[in-house]
Formats: structure tokens, sequence, C-alpha cells
């Protein structure tokens, strides 16, 4: 059986994206089981045997353990999507596929992320630090909205492990303070809806818990927030745990 | 022909020393054009065409581009690595690759780039960034030293695209303040010179032009340290082709 560890964040999202998807084409089956990052579960030497790296998302598919959420995308790809319907068998295509998967995983994800950081979370307000990483993000959807100048999807044509790699972090832009509106980014925008309306897409979105930011519900902005401050917090006081 | 388009930075020595392994093992031939930064020729249309993300390293082979410096690794792998010495045939083999190409471009580059930037470029001096960003490369770091507690490469017993993916940044960690001594890091210590003991690494790692820094001349560090400075300065006033 596939065991998925997650938390309810975009990285997890690729992977419950992509199982969603295989599970409505091919009926794959699998487990969920939510890692509580406040309290360092993900640091347990249990789960560093599955992850040296600590992180969520990982999976565990009987006895073999991949970490990295896009080698989870690869992995997931070569095994059970027997029919090539997210990542082409044609070499030229599943280069472009890898290309926007490591543009993925190198920029928009740790750039979007330390905007995140500065913004919402340190525990010092820091505007150089907030205008690099914002800027940076803004820089790297212009990148995308030139992609998908002349395609649907960040491959090509085709809704590929790229797509389900990237649309979680699109749809939570503003929580990093970048508004994809329409008039800046209008084949962003649309790129964004064409993939959400996807049902698997929006049943991913929502495990291991629904994420009401995404979703559009505002309220809960500030005590989500609050609840990544304080584990940025503990983190900076645990230096053993948070070194790991 | 293939053509590496580079800049002397670790991302671009990740492919030059790929194609100096494959000019040595199959005798592939290759052309380098070293891309001037400073003059955002990587933001040039022309260049853009090629790389949408306007960076090096890019290779344009007969008319195929690709871009992402680890995507750049799988496409030669696959393409040239006929005899599957550099990345391996079997499934399982080739996840643990990918673990570790994923792991360094969400991390290791990311990271220490941060660390290289606040304590090296920023016009301004940041502590609380420059702390954050050394205390996650030591992580990553710690990272790596667990993984190869018990292998002598990245990914398993064998030399890959995922150990060339990696050295370029090992090699340059004192420039982001971090020192990686045999009493810290002794696996990633030993790792770091079975790697440098090939000689199409060193020589990958002198790709476009030799860089004192990792070949341990310090007194060269102040003109880089100046002239990635000027490197920042001109971008924050350029922002119209900074956000390219």
């Amino acid at each position: 059986m596939l065991t998925l560890y997650t938390a309810t964040t975009p990285n997890g999202w690729k992977v419950s994206i992509f199982l969603e998807e295989l599970k409505s084409v091919y009926g794959l089956d699998y487990n969920v089981i939510k890692v509580d990052m406040g309290k360092f579960e993900q640091k347990e030497e249990s789960f560093l045997k599955m992850n040296p790296n600590g992180r969520i998302p990982t999976i565990d598919d009987d006895g073999f353990f991949v970490f990295e959420s896009a080698a989870i995308l690869y992995y997931l790809a070569e095994k059970y999507d027997t029919k090539n319907l997210f990542f082409p068998a044609e070499f030229e295509k599943r280069v472009k596929v890898m290309e926007l998967l490591f543009f993925q995983m190198s920029a928009q994800g740790p750039m979007q992320g330390q905007s995140n950081h500065f913004l919402r979370y340190a525990p010092e307000d820091i505007p150089y630090a907030k205008n690099r990483y914002q800027s940076e993000t803004k820089r790297i959807y212009n990148v995308y909205e030139r992609i998908l100048k002349d395609q649907l999807y960040l491959a090509g044509n085709e809704y590929t492990i790229a797509d389900m790699c990237t649309i979680g972090w699109a749809a939570s832009a503003t929580w990093a303070g970048v508004e994809l509106t329409k008039d800046e980014y209008p084949n962003v925008v649309n790129w964004i809806e064409r993939v959400r309306s996807r049902p698997a897409v929006e049943s991913g979105l929502s495990i291991p818990t629904r994420n009401e930011l995404i979703f559009g519900d505002w309220s809960k902005a500030e005590s989500a927030a609050e609840a990544g401050k304080k584990m940025i917090k503990d983190q900076i006081e645990n230096s053993s745990k948070s070194l790991l």
C-alpha cells in the first residue's frame, strides 16, 4: 500500500493532486498521514529514515521511500501512469516537463517561500528582504506568462506533472504578497483556471485538510500567520532539531 | 553541434563537468559561449527564446534548447550517456538520482545562493538574513552528511549526475560563510575529494574560466565580491531588465 506523508502546504499538494488524478484514472488507492510539523514529527529518527531531509511530502510505497516532491511525481508517473497521460513518452516532451519541474523546484517554490517568510513569519520587519523576494516572485510569474503565451500548459499543450507541481504555489501567490491579476498576468490566470477546473486538482488541494487561504477565506489568514510565526520561533529556539 | 551558454558559476559547472565526462568517455564535442551577465546578455530577446528564465546554463543542441541545469543533465544523460554510466538504467536507482537532483535544485542551490547574497553582495548588512541562510546551508550539509554515511556517492555507491549537480556548490561553500571542516562534515569532505579526483570534474570546474575562489586563491575574493555587488546594484536600478 502507498502512503503519503504530507501537510497542508503547496509542496504536499503537488503529490496529493497527482494521487487524486491516478485514483481517478487508474483506481490507485493510497493512505494519507498528516505530519505535525509544529511538533517536529518530520525530524524524528523514524521519519529521517524515509527522508534524510526531514520534510514533507514523503511517500512510502511498500517499503520504498521517496522524498522531494518533484522526485515523487517522477516516481509515480513512471510507475503508475502506464498510459503516459501525465508524463509524455516522447523524449523531447519529457525534457520540457523536466525543465518546468526543475524551474518550479529551484525558483517558484524557494523564492515564493522566502517571500512568505519575510512577509508573514519573520520576527523582524526587513523591507530589503521583502522587496527582494516579492520582486523575484513577480519575475518568476513573468517567466510563466511568457511560457504560456503560446501554449495551454506549462510543458506544452498537454496537462502534465509540471502543472501539478506548480498550481498549488500559484494558487497561493497572494500569501506571498504577489497578486496575479488578469491585467498583469492574463495567461497565468487563465492557466490557473484551466488547471483548477480539474476535479482531481481541487480535491488534491484539500489534502490532508482544506486550506481556506487558497479557497479565498481571508478571515483565516491571521491565525495561519500566527501558527507559522510560532513554528519559526520554535525552530530558532530549537536549533538542534531545526539543523536536522 | 552542441553549444553550452554558461558563466563561471556553480550552476554552469554542473553542465561543463558532465560535458567533460561525456567528451572523455564518448568523444562528445561541444562549443562554449560565455554569457556576460553583467551586460544582461541573458535577458536579450534572442537568449530568452532559448531560455524563458533568462539564466545560465542553457544549451542549444542543433536547434533544441534546454534550460535549468538539472534538466540539461537529464537531457544529456538520456541522449548521450548510452552506456548509462552516469544515470543508471534501473528504475529505483534513477529515482534516487532524481531525489538528489531535486534536493540540490530546491535546497542547496537556492539557500546557499541566498547565503552568498547576504554575506557578499547585498547593499545592506542584515544579520537576521545572514544567519537564516547560513543556518539553512549548514542544515543542508548535515543532510548530505547523513546520506553519505553509508554510501560513496549521493545517489548510492555509483558516481552519477547527482554528484555533478552538487559538487560545484559544495566546493564553494566557504564563499557562503560555511566551512566544511573534516571534524564537522567528514563524509562530505571525503566525498568532495573523491569527486574532485576525477579529471573531468576539475576541467569542468574551469569552464568557461577558472574561478580562483574554489581553487583556494582568496586574494581574488574581494574583487569577485565587488563584481557581484555591482551586478546586484545594476539589477536593482534596472528593474525592467531584472524582471525579465
